[in-house]
Order: C-alpha cells, then structure tokens, then sequence
C-alpha cells in the first residue's frame, strides 16, 4: 500500500512540512530510512540523523524545530511515539489473523472452546480448560486442566499455562513463558533435607496484560499469585509464589520478584531489578536497573536506585562519592600526617 | 469434604483453643482467609491479620501468645509450616494421578517403559531412553536418547533432558528446564573468531530433586555435570558445564553458577546470586541476594553478602558506611579546612 | 576406538614425552581420570591434579615443565585446549546424525525444505518457510511462517523462531530459546495504561552463531535486531529490541542488553551483566560479572567492572577502599576528636 504524506497527516491529524505529495509504502529506522519509507524522530538522542536521513517522511513532535535544512518531508503531530504506534497498529492489523482448530492439535473433549479460535497443530488444551472467542494458541502451547483463556488472547509458541490457573482478556504471552509453576516451598527437616509443601494455588492474570518470553510466575501455595489489568512483563521475569503486581505496572527483563511481595499500581521496575520477599511497594515506585530492595516502599511515587536502593538522588550521590574513593582516602592518610605533624610541633613548641 | 477442628488438631497432634466443633472445607491465607477455611501463622510478620482473619481455624505454634482476643478456633501445633504442609499433602494427595501411555505420544520402539508411566500427548521419549514406574511425562516434554527418567519423577509441560542425561527417583522438573544443553565453551582463534569446544558430557541429577521452571543446566564437557540429592533450584537458575552442586543445597530463582564450580552441602543461595567458575564452595554457606562471589569459601557455614561479597557482618557494616558516604566526605573536607587555618594560625603565632 | 599416545600426538602435531606405546579409549577430566583415558591440562589451577591423575595421557602446552614426577605419559602440543578441541570434535563426529522428515513432524505444505534436512516428530514448520540443507530441527522446535533457517543449523528441542526471522547457516539454537518475540514497546496514556506498539521487525541471525538455552531475542520494531557472525550467547540472555552484537562477540549466561543498544565486536560479556538501552559499545570491550552500563563506552579494547562500572584497575581500587570502609569511618571519627582536642589546646595556650 503506498501513502502519501497528506494522507497519513490528515489519518494522524497532523501538519505536513514539505512536500504533502510525497509517497512511502514501509516504516523504517531514522538511521537506516531509505527512500520511499516513513521514519519518526521522538528520543531527542536521534535528532542528528534526521538531517541525513534517506526517509521520504519523518513524523515529529509538533515542538520540534530543525536546527539544519531538512530533506524530508516532516509531519508534525501531538506525539510523534504515539502516531507511529498508530501507523504499526494499520500494519499489524493488515496481516491475515490465523483461526480454526487444527486436527493436528490435542484437545480435549471436555475442553470448551469459543468462537473464532486458534488452536494450532501440536497445541495442547486439556480436560475442562476454557479457551474464549477469538483466542490463538500457537504450536506447542499448552493449556492445563481447568485453566481459563480470555477473548482475544494470545499464546505464542511453547507458552504454558499450569492446571487452573486463569488468563484474562486481550492477553499476549509470548513463547516460552510459564504460568502456574510450583513455588518455590519446603520446610527443613530435621536431617538436613527439605520436604516439599505442595503448592495449591494458581496464577490469575487480569485483563490487557503482556508476558515476556520465557518470563516464569509462580502459583500461589494457597490463593491466588495476582497479575492486575494491564501489566506488562519483559523476558525472563520471575514472580514468586504469592506475589501481586498492581495495575499498569511494568518489570522489565530479568527482574525478579520473591513470595508474597505486593507491588503497586504504576510502578517500573528497570532490568535486573530484585524485591526480596514479603515487602508492600507503595504505587509509583520506579527502581533503577539492577537495584536490589530489601525492604517495603511505604512513600508512593519516589525513585530507587542501588543495591541495597536509596532514593536515586541520594544514590547519585553515593555514586559520586565512591568512584572518588581512592582520592578520599589518600586525603585521610594526609590528614592523619598532617596532624601528627602538627601534634609534634605543638608538643615541641610547649 | 469437611473436618472438625478437633478432627484436624488430632491428625496433627496438636491442641485446640476454642471451638473444637467448627468445620471448615478449604484452606486459605491469611490475609484473606474467609469462614468456612484454615490458615496458619508461621512468619510472625503476619501476625497482625490473625486477629482481624475470617478464617474459621488458624494453625499457630506451640509457644504462640495471642495479644488481643481472637475470632478464630486456634489449632497449637509443634511447627505450623510443618503442619501446614501436611494438610496441604493431603490436598495434593486427592487429585488424580494421570497414567497411561498417549497414542498421541511419540515413544521410541527402543524406549524401555517402566510401569504405571504416564506419558501424555505430544511428549517426546527418544531411543534406548529409559522412563521407569510411575513418572510422568508432561505434554511437549522432552527425554533424548539414551536419557533415564527415574521412578515417580515429573516432567512437566516442555521439560526438556537432553541425549544421555540421568534424572533420578522423585524428581520434579518444571515447565520449560532445560538439562543438558551444552556448556559454554569455545577455544579462541587466530582471526578472532571462536572454534567450538564440542562438549560430549551428560548431566546427571540425583534423587528428590526439584527444578524451576525455565532453569537451565549445562551438560559436563567431559563427564557430569552433577545436581546431588535433594538439591532444590528455583526458577530461571543457570548451571554451567561441570559444575556440581552437594546434598540439599537450596538455589532461589536466577542464579547463576559458572563453569567448573563445586557447590557444597546444605548451602542456600538467595535470588539473583552469581559465582564465577573453577571456586569451591563451603558446605552450609549462605549468600544474601544479589551477591557475587569471586573466590573460593573454604570457611563452613558462613553468611556472604555483596558484590563483590564479605561475610554479612562485615557488608552490613559497609553498606552503613556506604549510605552515610556523602557525609563523610563533607566531614573530610571540614577536616581539610580546620586543618589548613590551625596551620596558618600556628605559623601566624611562631 | 583405541589409539596409542603416538598416534594420538601425531595427530595433534604433538611430542611424547612417556611411553608412546600406551593405549586409551576415553577422555576424562583431569581431577577424576581413570586409567586408559586421556585428559588435559590447561588452566595452571588444575596443575596439582596432574601428579595424581590415574589417566594414561594428558596433553599439556609445549612451555609446561612438571615440577615433580607424573605417572601419564604427556603428549606436548602448542595449545592444549585447542589439541582437546580436536579429540572432541572426533568423538562429535563419531556420533550419527539424525536424517529424514518424520511423517509426525508438522510441515506446512508451502515450506521448502533442503536436502539432508532432519525434522524430528513433533516439530512445527511454518508457510513458506525456509529450511536448508542439512538443517535439523528437533522435536517442538518451532519454524514461524517465512522463517529462515540456514545450512547446517541446528534447533534443539522446543527452541522457538518467530515469523520472518532469518538464522543463518551453522548456527546452534539450544532447547528453548526464544528468536523473534516483541520488544517490550509500550505508548504510556492518560489514563494511566499502555497502548502496545507493535512490533513488526524481524531478528536477523548470521553464520556461526551460538545461542544459549532459554535465551529470548526480540525482534525490531522495524527493522531488524541483528546477531553478527560467530557470535555466543550462552544461557537465559537477554537481547531487547533493535539490539545488534557485532561479529565474534560472546555474551555469558543471564546478560540482559536493552532496546537498540550496539555492541561492537569482539567483545565480551561475563555472567549476569546488564547494558541500558540506546547506547553503543566500543569493539573489543570486556565486562566482567555483575557489571552495569549505563553510558557508550567509546574507546576500544578496555575492560570495566562494577556496576554503575568504571575501568577495571580503577574499580579493583574502589573495592579495596570500600572494604575497607569501617575502618576509614573509625579514621575520620579519630581526626575530628584530635582535631577538637587540638583546638581547645590552642586556645588554652593562645
């Protein structure tokens, strides 16, 4: 499909710079635009390649001002992020939508399955699970027993949903990723060995919510491990037994996230962030990438940083002081001679 | 079903206060526990919920002395964990076993099946594998060729043991491990690039182990890797090749162990801890979460902490520093200050 | 197959230094060899163990001069490691390899499949995918639809390639890595959620190329994610969205790379190591464990630790300060008190 510049502003509500005539049939990354493609400029880190971008088209901000000439045509608009979101969305929804139950998939008679629904070949569904209207299960994905499949949701390749555990609404769970695993529970014995306590629970994840790649959540020993409405889960997340995570919160890779911790509403963990368990964080909270918190977040909408985290001014600040550690201490050792020193003087002096 | 308080406290052999009549039909947590359930107090962090809980029956230890008057019928017992567990074994223990050998399986003519197996559709058991009486093989699971599955062992769905790896009796491998792959290894080249050191060992796990789900164990170049009895690891942990692991030890989610590393007995790593290769660890070490460990522990049962790790004490005592760092260095430079006008007012004065 | 340490040491280029007639029929590690094996000696660590193998051969570099007697007849060669790679290699070798499309794997009629091409029962092809010669996929391996797999690339089992993404030819894609799922891309909006955008690149994966068990790589949001030629990953790695990794670079297990970062080439990543997005990398850059990035790293051939990292000489210096912290505190506090002391003095005598 090809476009022309006016098209997409007008689609976008947005103002042409340039040529409005000039037409693009594909997206492309401001630092390798080619001829013929629309590119969009929204992290301001990006602006030097807008002056030698090959693009025909480039969505900014409507606040932009080039600093050089430009040779593409520009649209501006509200947010430049959110009007390509919306020209991928044109894209995404123009590919075919898989449905209809292969043969070559395993599912149970007593599995209840909606309307429009992809089951795949080698996709397993197994006895009384529900899977909902519109609902794509890709190959090698699993659905256990008494598990629940909301409208319009997705799994990927190899994603597995453990026995009775329940998944929303317009939910994508990408390939690999595990739903309803055992936690992590033993009690000591008195021999040194540890005796397994079975884990009981399932998971239950809300509506609109995204699941990374192989990302794992425990079930719950007892209950529910709680994944609210629209919380998005990078890869190989882990979320222990028992855990809850609040609404549109969003952990990114590698995070994980130890028994019975509440995160909040709206909070962002970075990469590699760890919560130990049985801590509440308060809604808001943002952790720097790797931070380690080890106790609850009591005040909402404050930034950690660090392991063990402070507030992230005062990690800053703890960070400036470190990388000066050597030099802080060789003053210390001029101190401790200058003040010998000194004290000899003074005891010669007197 | 439906049991007495008393019917209970005498299956536990503990002691009822209040009520030996109420009945209840389920378990619960409880923070949320509802009439009708039990649930338990073990971490005495939850011990404000007990006097507000719905819960009809809550287990407590021995020497528990509630505070304030409470609802609930309590059950006294030894260890409520413990207690809790074997309730919850009794749960775990009425649900149907699956058996049986799927004709939507994919069994190797040269398989040896022992009795009693399940192996579900779509499991995938190779050549001269060996699956022995009672286990379990998830659908998409996985047991290469010439691969021994133990007795009563589990394979969960996508549970994947590579050509020749050894799992042992009353194993538990969860959704989406990975035992076998191999190790990371490859000899550097003149021209930069990396020749692949072909790695021709197995890995072989002992009995009662658990694996996480999505845990990843790398096969030994030469010989075993090596997961001792009782081993317990979490989820998303990774073993690197030869690397071996003693008797209960415990790994919590996302460590990582690199190449060669000898882990002992009865230690416990928290989430997210990483050792590097060829070290030795002490029997019965413990390390905090997030640390790192670069050295050898040859001290038995000691707490680390840190990255890179001290034992805890001493991290403890940094990390105060540490957070109290910009402070000192105000201080230094007062220091500095006061010292160079004492200095002038002593040269001022001679 | 046996064969006399003059055999062997004529294949390897090497010098016997022993009994040139002894025989072995294995390879083993040097801490447990057995007798009628060969082992190796590489890294000077595991020096002591060579005069007290009971293996019948060890190879060593040329320079290695025993310091006490040795049993094993030693074959000297240039570089040990490399001489064990090519006995391994033999063994590699000798194994069958598994041939033939099996009437239980699901191919899709559209696919074009190579000559000499294994694919295992079970395993998913996708429309109009590519699958070249001498390729093997194994059982729940996935191939998406318009899918390129290279030749002589091999997917073990459960190992996952989304729709479009192109593996070239030699590459190892171990049990259950992710290739192709979406980058974590989300528009936050008013009302407090995120809008999902979509992620319509692909990952492009060229020769040579070694990926780890359970490691997830998402594809561009347009565009391509790219893995350069002769890359390793190892285990449970984590490459984001528009990620590239320059030629020969490896990247140890649990590494987390966020969205359009650029690693150079030749670099090298050690275990748990985590790089912000949107940053680039110079060639030749080593990391050691642990260590967080959080800006470009410009000159080449440098290696950083720590995390947020520094230069290596300067973090060790850093490190040395820092567990040294107590004490330095207990410093300060002594020079405030002498210095107080001194002043009172000073204004007495003044």
């Amino acid at each position: 499909m090809v476009f022309t510049a006016q098209q997409i502003a007008d689609f976008l509500k947005g103002t042409v710079i340039g040529n409005p005539d000039v037409k693009v049939s594909d997206l492309s990354k401001i630092e390798d635009g080619k001829p013929g493609t629309l590119t969009f400029l929204s992290n301001p880190k990006y602006a030097p390649y807008l002056y030698n971008t090959q693009a025909s088209i480039v969505l900014v901000n409507n606040d932009f001002e080039p600093e050089e000439k430009i040779n593409a045509t520009l649209i501006k608009v509200a947010d430049a992020y959110q009007s390509l979101a919306m020209l991928l969305d044109l894209v995404e929804q123009s590919k075919p939508r898989k449905k209809g139950i292969s043969p070559l998939a395993c599912v149970a008679a007593t599995a209840q399955i909606g309307k429009d629904v992809y089951i795949a070949p080698l996709a397993f569904v197994g006895d009384n699970a529900i899977v909902n209207n519109n609902a794509q299960i890709y190959p090698h994905a699993y659905v256990g027993d008494n598990a629940t499949i909301g409208e319009n949701s997705v799994l990927f390749a190899g994603a597995t949903v453990y026995d009775g555990c329940v998944v929303g609404n317009r939910c994508i769970l990408h390939a690999g990723c595990v739903i309803g695993s055992d936690g992590f529970g033993f009690a000591p014995q008195a021999d040194g060995s540890y005796k397994k306590i079975p884990q009981i629970g399932n998971v239950v994840i809300e509506d609109d919510v995204e699941i990374g790649a192989n990302t794992t959540l425990d079930c719950a020993t007892m209950g529910s491990s709680l994944v609210r409405r629209g919380v998005k889960l990078d890869n190989l997340v882990h979320l222990a037994h028992n855990v809850e995570v609040g609404e549109n919160t969003a952990i990114a890779a590698q995070c994980g996230v130890a028994g019975s911790t509440k995160i909040g509403k709206q909070c962002i963990l970075a990469g590699q962030v760890g919560l130990v368990g049985h801590i509440s964080v308060a809604d808001g909270s943002i952790f720097g990438a790797q931070s380690g918190i080890n106790t609850s977040i009591k005040e909402a909408n404050q930034t950690w940083l660090g392991s063990p985290a402070n507030p992230v001014a005062k990690t800053r600040r703890i960070y400036a002081v470190t990388r000066n550690l050597p030099d802080l201490q060789n003053e210390i050792i001029a101190l401790k001679k200058e003040m010998a020193e000194l004290k000899e003087k003074l005891i010669a002096n007197s």
